[in-house]
């Protein structure tokens, strides 16, 4: 049987574990040019609470009582498709299931390896790393010796733009929330400071750890904290604008009232999606994964344990309690 | 005598008469390497209202008891620079005054010649035609079959903006107050069409003037206006934020709800002052005078009579009430 989740209901504000309802159905059968894959990894991102918003967005909404979209790292069971065989591992966007059919031009094989587990293909190899990298070189052109400073610090995009930083011989900052994360940053990550937002001094603090302004500003939040940080950016300085995770449960956007800021600083704020780069993907996970081998990127994963948990690790991930790439085990 | 206007208080919120005062003084002496100018115009901008306000600015703001900061053009009455002559014209930065004293450096000789009078040097062959000039083509990167929105369409900046966006064959929409600037931009200046967002309809109405979305936005205005812009911006749309007048005279700022646009359609939003071109004046001034001298450009000017207008004219100016580049003419 596979198991699956589905969304049950739209949620309004905060997501909630009655949204998903878990679903058993037969496997299905891979038709010519089809593989049965069983999935060993679930991908959890914030994205993904866009996808089940009904406000317009790049793609369309999750349908009600669909199957949850998302990555998936797993094993090919049964192949109808001459460039697949059983045992090969792939990466799919197969979603919230155990197992699941897709067509060969669907998945990628990948290649565990020294130093490379599998999972590694849905965070720092994969969507979250390739967020980092193209997102801070491509539109964030830093510079030795640029402030850098990266909001969800610890998160899959964040250490990774920050590692990215400091690889580049930029001064990084961080900013998480709580002391454990802001010790990670700085201590294993090798930040160069770190703000911790729930501190309650968010704009003393950040104005101590940036006392030479900031030049580049990797966005993943929103809200307050990107007020805070474009107060204190630099004359032609760089925002990427890659998630706002602070309004993704708000049931109102909330109001930026620093866009004088952008005028008076000539301040070049731009939005990304991964996929605009879809092209560079190649160039992106071998230049990330001679990183990571290298021991200049260092990468840390927080787990749950089966498919029926997977809501509860979504939610916990949009309310910054995981501590690193959340991916959900189902093997 | 010279005349000037000097800077009463600092206003909070609108600004009033009373922020101003009126002073006669000797007329100065021009020192070795000076010249004496009597000023002919004087700019009235809406910058002004954050150069006497003292939220942090890219320059510091005017001093209380200091003569108002503006461009003028005059000519020079004596002359202790080998330079200049008595009778040349020249633009200044001296400020609302009908006399003042420069160095060689701080002046620039301008010629009146058929088709082009004086005052033109401080509009559409000056800094807001230069703006618009540099503004749009540097950062909005308008193509053919393009849709360029324009704010305070038919503000000395705006009108420029949108003529050369006509010139450069986008489809152009402007935005201005009322149902008079609304006909002007579309039967004199040619933009393909106008919303009044007076008319208390701002998204309907841009929805049908712009049913291929915006490419373009130039940005004068901010608030409520550049929110319902946001949301109609297409995929790698470009928006230029040259000014935010709706803001600059209110105790707070807007919020802005649409961040997340940004987002989605991968938006570049950039900020800009036209003395970021400093040094490739004379490229736009050609530029333009080119386009003027074709009748490729129209160019409306709105004028007060004497210095001691000067402060009404630049209420006027904030509150929307003037009709082309606001001037002051001072003989």
């Amino acid at each position: 049987m596979n198991k699956a989740i589905v969304l049950a209901s739209r949620p309004q504000g905060w997501v909630k574990a009655e949204d998903f309802r878990l679903e058993s159905m037969p496997l299905p059968a891979a038709k010519d040019g089809e593989v049965l894959v069983k999935n060993h990894w679930l991908s959890l991102d914030p994205y993904m609470r866009g996808r089940i918003s009904d406000a317009k967005s790049y793609v369309p909404p999750v349908a009600i009582g669909a199957v949850m979209v998302g990555q998936t790292v797993g094993e090919v069971v049964e192949s109808n498709h001459p460039g697949f065989k059983a045992g090969d591992h792939v990466l799919t966007s197969l979603g919230w299931q155990t197992h699941g059919v897709a067509k060969g031009g669907e998945i990628s094989k990948v290649e565990a390896k020294a130093g490379v587990p599998l999972s590694y293909y849905l965070g720092v190899l994969g969507m979250p790393g390739l967020t980092a990298y193209f997102g801070l070189y491509e539109i964030g052109h830093p510079r030795a010796g640029n402030t850098l400073v990266v909001s969800a610090a610890t998160g899959a995009v964040g250490s990774v733009v920050g590692q990215l930083g400091k690889a580049s011989g930029c001064r990084v900052v961080g900013i998480a929330g709580g002391k454990a994360k802001c010790d990670y940053a700085v201590k294993e990550l090798g930040f160069d400071a770190c703000v911790d937002y729930k501190a309650g001094k968010l704009n003393e603090d950040l104005a101590a750890a940036c006392p030479d302004g900031v030049d580049v500003y990797f966005e993943n939040v929103g809200g307050a904290i990107m007020e805070a940080v474009m107060m204190r950016m630099n004359f032609a300085s760089r925002m990427i604008v890659c998630g706002l995770i602070s309004d993704y449960n708000a049931t109102e956007p909330y109001g930026v009232k620093t866009v004088r800021a952008i005028l008076v600083n000539r301040i070049r704020v731009q939005g990304m999606i991964v996929f605009d780069w879809l092209a560079r993907y190649p160039e992106g996970i071998k230049a990330l994964a001679g990183l990571v081998a290298a021991g200049k990127i260092k990468y840390r994963e927080s787990v749950v344990q089966g498919i029926e948990n997977a809501p509860q690790g979504f939610i916990d991930l949009l309310q910054g309690k995981n501590f690193g790439k959340q991916l959900v085990k189902l093997i």
